[in-house]
């Protein structure tokens, strides 16, 4: 259930994700914003592309960061149907995103809330606002679903 | 101080964080090898690319799933001249990389030994076997070089 209204970045981010499970790919979709207009987005890439490193939010950073031509996505939120492991936290970290809206909590992979919670060391170098739960109910069930048909 | 001898791809990965240097980026450099023979390796190009994900163990790991045509790495070590960041953690337990030898620790930045400690929980999905100290005094003098003369 939404804790609050789905927001248009988040439809899209869901969007993608249902895209994802389409071509075969783990559904997640993200998507990157400054002043309300998408600057990037994208979806899990990893079995297409053979890269372990093609989660959404990666690939939605990296293609942030390339139209805006620098490393530092200053100013930039980003959204992401599930919570962001370890991996995705830490280049959430890197590019400086200012918010996180994040839609399903992760127990298993997640490293924000859970696990290694990249974000609680007094280390991490930048750390974003962080708004779970957005759009969660839809992001889990196309989890659920991608994985039930797999099993 | 080596803790011992540098193998011959630590050789290689101190080599390409001299050549990232040389570039103006930060001295970084990593080789993944699978049965002795390198399959991918790079350095930093965070800032040539304006890519805040290109830690020279994500442009290695990369390169070497684009070599072998596969999403993990199964069998392979991964060399790098510095203690990985959550991201660049996260993404070698992705990769199912087998070993992990890294040179300098980096209490600041790191998140195998220091920090979010991404190896240590137990939701952590793939845990290397982990190095520290390989060529630990010319991977710390490389970035020590690096920053002093850009302050």
């Amino acid at each position: 259930m939404a804790k609050w209204p789905v927001s248009p970045p988040m439809q899209r981010a869901l969007e993608l994700a249902r895209a994802a499970a389409a071509v075969g790919e783990v559904p997640v979709g993200a998507v990157v914003t400054r002043g309300g207009a998408v600057v990037g987005e994208g979806h899990n890439l990893t079995r297409s592309t053979s890269d372990p490193t093609a989660h959404a939010e990666i690939v939605a950073i990296r293609r942030a960061a390339e139209a805006l031509g620098d490393e530092r996505l200053t100013g930039c939120d980003l959204h992401v149907t599930l919570e962001p492991c370890a991996m995705c936290a830490g280049a959430i970290a890197h590019a400086r995103i200012a918010r996180l809206y994040y839609g399903a909590p992760d127990p298993k992979g997640g490293a924000v809330d859970h696990g290694a919670r990249v974000f609680a060391h007094p280390q991490c170098l930048h750390v974003p606002q962080v708004y779970p739960g957005m759009g969660e109910g839809e992001a889990a069930q196309l989890l659920r679903g991608f994985f039930a048909e797999r099993r």
